[in-house]
């Protein structure tokens, strides 16, 4: 009979429901539905709850993460004759590798087309940290993206209404029924987006503890697996990075001071776990982009150019292009600044065993630096400096880090978080392992 | 801190899909948010998907089907002193047992609050078939319907919106989502309809087999098993019937040829399926109203009160006193009548070896006895009469069904379905065992 030719949003949900395999038709039908609406929002949360418990394989999500990427307008810079690679991080605290990498792979003769996210939970995201720079656009048209690209190899930018619209569905029910920690779903969710910037490549840096959206590195994997496989389906080689995250990255933790602790590290002065993670990072960026053959030659190429000092000044560029003062990267008082700072000391003897960076975050979130929901403001002034880290041996009255804020009130609760977010032993502790393993 | 103490609908989604049993409080809060709104539908959704996939045990199940239950009006005739009870069946092709129980059980001193539901599917419910008589109301008041209760001892009415309206919201929110064949899902819905009628016990025919919608015995019998622990936990003792539904019960499929059929069986002069079958869900109800203490002496009195005649006459005071003209019962010429009969005749030799229920349903549907979709109109005069049995003798030309039709290319259809549906052989079949359990 010919009602069996018709698709039914209920019939797919069953199917799932079932355990059973969808297909790729079946996958871009409900992919097209969300965004025409002839799969409603409930019919769109029951299928997520049964992917969320039967799961996907591997062919079935990369159906689902072409289809979403198909969902909008999908870049490509045929006139621009360099690799277009990009990095993405499953986000942790105190990440602001992104600032450092972007011009530093274009000076290593990529060009990255970097489309960011807005933080939400407790630390800012990229966009947050650009913005902390006073007339710094993230919302280039297009065209601008393109030309700046063209001339400088980097942009970085905000994600427009046009990529991934079904994404950004999905991602908003997601969150209020109970089916975000699907390894299927995140999948789809990230390498839709990124695939839909025009890249040829793409290295991941997908992060494990305490601090991060995985708190266990087998899940951690299993995530970086899945993506790998699916960059793989889709012609668009991906390597992946399994990076610690239990304590936060680097010695500074908001928004402003994460901008000038990216300054530091393109003048050569950053901390040595940042500064490890951006050039292995930027390194594989190299080899994907076929600029280098091997990792080794690829890792030197990236350390000239880093003490070169070419990428701070790409950097600049890259400001003045998209707004902001360049000179900024010189003159950090023109960030903006909290009225207050204050330390946070030791209060006794030993080893930094543990610095729990959830803790960290979300005291920061408590000083301003991250949101609580979408629509809250972030203060681009607050958060936390001189950061000691694991491993580091400490006495009573020892700096353990600054606070850095604007109410009295807030920093006395974020204080409550940072005695718990420190753990001093009087045991050495094992020195973490920051990368971890890569996955290809 | 105090937001721990907030509930959010995320969080029993959550608590759900990860397998755990969820409280009182939180199924309360749940149906209530269903019905004020503060669960959006696609949360509802995602829930319904994560009960039907980790289930829900007897005591959250009975928590559902109460709060459902008090989400609308619950009924209650503190007035009346006979004893409240009534039936529920899960549904089948060819069941009209409702329409002879309800006024045999009044006639045997039981009050009979029967409130049923329209058909949706493959055949007619209770409602279509009452209102194949003419003028005859199922929209009687709260205060009509409790002073017929008083006056007759039975009355018959379709759902109001203020009966359980959690349950329709979820029903339909169900019926578009996958998650229908869920056992804590379907009891509480069942339960907290029947239980809000204000009854004080309740019998089940939950019906397995090929024209049910539970196809397997044993998933029939956990569902009947679950349903009549609900009734115990609420305090409304409850008794299930196992019976079989491979082939249409009765002779008659139709609407009006099914309150035709109800007559004959009033008369004495029922098809012995039909008549084995009321009887036993009628004593059931004898027994749990207390008139009689043993099943015997029930159903002695339920086929003296048939036997007797006075049953018709309740059917023809209700008919009465609900709008219709009760002369239909004894003159059928006053129901709705196809324009065409046609006979369908066995092609060769042997016995009727099976009569797959489900397909018959199916071609009445398509003549026009039963519903696609909420919106169609029904006819109430069309459908079979004259259905053969299984294990009927049968040689080329003898008579398998007649088929009443208005529409000539519809019956075209409904034959190439009934041609599939009668399985003739030349063995005998074993004879189906039309009750094969009761639950109690």
């Amino acid at each position: 009979m010919f009602w069996s030719l018709i698709m039914f949003p209920q019939d797919i949900i069953m199917k799932k429901r079932d355990g059973n395999v969808l297909s790729k038709e079946e996958i871009e039908y409900f992919v097209k539905g969300v965004v025409d609406g002839h799969f409603q929002d409930y019919q769109s949360a029951a299928l997520l709850m049964a992917i969320f418990l039967k799961g996907m394989n591997a062919q079935e999500t990369s159906y689902l993460t072409q289809a979403m990427m198909n969902s909008g307008e999908v870049l490509s810079f045929p006139a621009i004759p360099k690799a277009k690679v990009d990095k993405h991080s499953t986000g942790g605290v105190g990440d602001k590798v992104s600032l450092i990498l972007a011009p530093l792979a274009a000076c290593c003769g990529l060009c990255v087309p970097m489309i960011s996210g807005r933080g939400l939970g407790h630390t800012g995201g990229t966009l947050d940290k650009l913005e902390s720079m006073k007339g710094f656009r993230v919302d280039l048209s297009p065209k601008e993206f393109e030309k700046q690209l063209e001339h400088l190899g980097v942009a970085m930018i905000g994600q427009t209404s046009n990529i991934a619209p079904a994404d950004k569905k999905l991602y908003a029910l997601r969150d209020v029924t109970g089916t975000v920690e699907s390894i299927p779903l995140i999948c789809a969710s990230i390498m839709s987006k990124k695939l839909a910037e025009g890249i040829d490549s793409l290295v991941l840096d997908v992060k494990y503890g305490k601090g991060a959206f995985m708190k266990s590195f087998e899940n951690a994997k299993i995530l970086a697996q899945n993506m790998v496989a699916i960059g793989k389906n889709m012609n668009r080689p991906t390597v992946a990075l399994l990076t610690d995250m239990n304590q936060p990255l680097g010695k500074m933790v908001g928004n402003a001071l994460e901008m000038i602790e990216s300054f530091e590290c393109l003048k050569g002065r950053g901390p040595k776990d940042l500064v490890d993670l951006t050039i292995e990072l930027t390194a594989q960026m190299v080899v994907l982009g076929h600029v280098e053959k091997d990792i080794h030659k690829a890792k030197k190429l990236v350390q000239e150019k880093l003490a070169s000092g070419i990428a701070l000044e790409k950097m600049k560029e890259m400001i003045a292009c998209q707004g902001g003062d360049p000179r900024v990267a010189d003159d950090y008082s023109l960030l903006p600044q909290a009225k207050f700072q204050e330390s946070f000391q030791a209060r006794q003897k030993g080893w930094v065993y543990e610095i729990e960076a959830l803790k960290v975050g979300v005291a920061g979130m408590i000083l301003g630096a991250g949101r609580e929901s979408i629509k809250d403001k972030i203060n681009p002034a607050v958060g936390f400096t001189n950061l000691a880290k694991v491993g580091d041996e400490v006495k009573p009255g020892d700096l353990l880090c600054t606070i850095h804020y604007d109410d009295q009130h807030k920093k006395q609760e974020a204080v409550h978080l940072l005695e718990k977010a420190f753990v001093i032993r009087e045991t050495k502790p094992p020195l973490p392992n920051l990368i971890q393993e890569v996955v290809q």
